[in-house]
């Protein structure tokens, strides 16, 4: 075997009071992704989509990933891969991610599983760091590891799987453009003591509320008062549709990433598609282009497709 | 029945990096406590110990945590209340919690359990109000709930019980008096945003390391680097104490509280004793006097005696 096809899918960060912490994956949107191995000591890089984006590959995510990957091993061959993006760049739901981690995963199916989970992600942040010029893990480790993740520490990189109940994400992904450096700029730098206590009581009841599929718990704990108040401001109607959703029984929710999308926590699939047609009703009010997605937590994160 | 014995164990609260949040209970030290039901509509205390803490009902914890109780159920009766306190007021492990919370539960025992473990919390912080001057639940909830817990909120009150493996607590108490006061002023009122979200990584990461059971984990998340870079100060030969228990096995530990008490966890007692014996080999280079401790964590809380 000598090409495999995977889904890369969607993921969530900054998970309301886990801000540069906690993230999820979805199952859908996902990215596909082609990776065959070859023998020429390259990396070839191919689009089936048209965003535009670069295809040279040391100026695009998957392919300094995948040179990390290849450095790592010293390596005398290559890969060739064709990336049909689902997940549009920029909508703050791990776009750059899907396309590092879903190749590294691919290449590593290819090469019998050399490499760790831990190990991928670390090549995938090579590409988090060309897109956004920080080394993170906040999409890269649920889309590796799939279901519910705690970055612990991204140096030395330390990734927590926890356990979590069937749940089901409603995002909105409205089209505007937020820098991500615009996103961090309008950050407090300091941040008072008593704020920082009430953010992480809620972080570690909402950590225990998955493990104990306490949804009313996590409701409770789901509140961040840091950063959600100051980057709130970069996305139209945010405080409608988080109360929108909530009226239509949404667990909780708040910006994913840093923006522009917004994602809201349900504990059916049946809520989770009344709250979208909350949110489609705030949102026709606008006229901002926009896509809703519906999908449960995803357990697997990338996962082979044939 | 009109009289029943409670024992109530000491406390650990500010667990490292779950500082105002994260707490959980020792099986011993434990006070010993009485309480009488009597048709006079008032409570008498009575110490039977020499710590010559007040007994007139107003100006003692247990005496208003059995007060709040009280005018809660317009109750026309009243208890009378012995104390042996084998929990050294000052401590820094819920000296006071302990008085507050065996009462309560006790007399909520004579009542045939017509209050909720969170409604004796409510009550027990009066206590709390009255020794420290704050209305707090660090020690009262895991003294009450027993085992590790989470104070989500003070305000409306919000407790969280985690689930934890077997783990052993080493405690030390050296004899000197930290004022609660001091401990406080010393803190800083504001923080850099990115050592919160270390500190918060850790301590979601450190949830997630009780609920599995993982205790290198649980090593790696015990790192606190806001409260007891400050406050390690006030506390003699604290790195001293930290480096040999964690030479000796320790999985990691801290500050009890406020201190003057530092806590060290093992994953057996065997461990925990050896840990007992390098704290003590620091603390006979000093002239300070201390009582050390070595118990399970208590999966009970108060507990009914006979």
């Amino acid at each position: 075997m000598d090409t495999v096809r995977v889904h890369a899918p969607a993921t969530v960060s900054n998970v309301v009071c886990g801000f540069d912490c906690l993230g999820f994956a979805l199952s859908e949107p996902f990215d596909e992704i082609n990776v065959r191995k070859i023998d020429e000591p390259v990396i070839r890089i191919a689009h089936k989509d048209d965003f535009g984006l670069p295809t040279e590959p040391e100026q695009n995510v998957a392919g300094v990933a995948l040179r990390a990957m290849l450095d790592a091993m010293q390596a005398d061959f290559g890969f060739e891969v064709e990336i049909t993006k689902n997940i549009k760049p920029g909508s703050g739901i791990g776009s750059s991610s899907a396309s590092s981690c879903g190749a590294v995963v691919a290449a590593n199916h290819l090469l019998g599983g050399r490499f760790s989970d831990l190990e991928l992600a670390e090549f995938a942040m090579e590409g988090e760091k060309l897109a956004s010029g920080s080394r993170h893990a906040d999409n890269v480790a649920p889309c590796i590891f799939g279901g519910f993740t705690i970055v612990r520490s991204a140096d030395p990189l330390d990734i927590v799987s926890i356990e979590f109940p069937h749940l089901f994400a409603t995002v909105i992904h409205p089209q505007i453009e937020i820098k991500t450096a615009d996103a961090r700029a309008i950050l407090p730098k300091q941040i008072p003591l008593a704020d920082a206590v009430r953010q992480w009581s809620n972080l570690a009841s909402l950590v225990a509320s998955l493990y104990k599929g306490d949804l009313d718990l996590l409701a409770r704990s789901m509140d961040d008062f840091i950063v959600e108040p100051v980057r709130k401001s970069l996305i139209p109607k945010f405080d409608e549709v988080k109360e929108a959703s909530l009226a239509s029984g949404a667990i909780g929710g708040g910006i994913s990433g840093s923006g522009p999308s917004m994602f809201m926590l349900s504990g059916s699939l049946a809520t989770a598609n009344s709250v979208a047609e909350s949110i489609r009703s705030v949102y026709t009010q606008t006229d901002i282009d926009f896509n809703i997605y519906i999908s449960p937590i995803g357990r697997s994160g990338v996962a082979i497709a044939s």
